[in-house]
């Protein structure tokens, strides 16, 4: 193949990509902004700028985008979160900054809290991918002895709950700023830590916070302008 | 006025109060459907079976409706909580039983268990009503020195939050038979409550359940038929 070829077809291919990223964001920001029953597919192209044609060319179904959505969205904060944790050995502490981190970066990117509010009572997806590190981290503090006894679909329900809850409260500016620190403290509570023990451990300094901010920022941005 | 034109005038204000009332069961059937967003107003009169015309004689804009369906299915609820607990001393446990029975409403009642999880997140309304009796019942607990110090929004949010992520779980049948305990248990831990005593209050046999839900059921049904 001459090497204008390839050119052609690194540049179609590059199209392709950027345009695939554009239904992602657009189908982000209106599915944040008005759920997703609310969301037909035609406004989302037109959010995007491409036709309802382009649309077929990289999704069936608007779930099938709503799926790639909630992948971007959150498997780079999930991985982010477990780069951080990489080696921890407490998982109290892990578990802390998981949460105080996830409410953290509501504040940075509310189209991010958004999204995960609106979608997170509904969407499988999101139980499949921050909802199974959550129950992961739950069954190990439970076999090292660390969390009280606990039924785990009906824990990982409530704590889900509660992080979407205080979520939603910080976007709306209902809360301390603070927050994540109290929510931290009264989770590990929840999960049989002694209260003055459970203060302590929110209340530790939050890990390599702008590393994770970056490189989850670096992430979308990149996935952005189609260079993933 | 004559005898009979009396008796017209309140068989048309039974009529009026009839339309009204399938109005708000019609929103509320699909509000728990579909969200609110998703729901135009004439979906709301054709499901009802009246005109859209119709509409506006009772409610201004669709947010009038919606705040209508919420103080019927909310208020109803918590005003039968507040009976159920009229006299009772112990903070602990009025709250512990408020949560319980409010995730068991959602077996006996599932559509109300879908308005209040798609509606939940989003509505102040819901947050004035069962969100105000739970700051009450919350600031009770503090003020006896039953409940550890907490920061009263965060915890409004988070316990909210974990009440309706259990709650969703439950519709979906992914949870246990006594999901409701084990909530109210962590939740009471949560609150500073040591583990033993936790388990000891949520553990409690429930008050006058099948009383708190005919009672409810019978307010409802009142409402529907146009009689309240």
């Amino acid at each position: 193949m001459t090497r204008a070829a390839t050119a052609g077809i690194e540049r179609g291919s590059g199209r392709r990509l950027r345009t695939r990223a554009r239904l992602i964001e657009a189908a982000r920001r209106l599915v944040a902004t008005k759920g997703i029953e609310a969301t037909p597919i035609s406004e989302i192209t037109d959010e995007a700028g491409v036709g309802v044609g382009s649309f077929y060319n990289h999704f069936e179904t608007k779930e099938d985008l709503l799926e790639a959505v909630i992948a971007d969205t959150f498997e780079t904060h999930g991985a982010a979160l477990d780069r951080i944790h990489a080696g921890k050995t407490d998982v109290a502490e892990t578990f802390a900054q998981s949460i105080r981190l996830t409410v953290r970066l509501v504040d940075r990117d509310p189209i991010w809290g958004w999204f995960a509010v609106r979608t997170g009572m509904y969407v499988p997806q999101l139980r499949s991918s921050l909802g199974s590190r959550l129950a992961r981290d739950l069954r190990r503090g439970f076999d090292a002895g660390r969390f009280a006894s606990y039924d785990a679909e009906t824990t990982v329900a409530a704590i889900g709950g509660a992080l979407l809850g205080v979520m939603r409260s910080k976007l709306t500016g209902d809360l301390p700023r603070d927050a994540d620190r109290f929510l931290a403290e009264e989770l590990l509570r929840l999960l049989g830590l002694p209260p003055d023990e459970a203060a302590e451990i929110a209340g530790r300094r939050l890990p390599a916070m702008t590393r994770l901010l970056s490189e989850t920022s670096a992430a979308r941005a990149a996935s952005a302008s189609g260079e993933k």
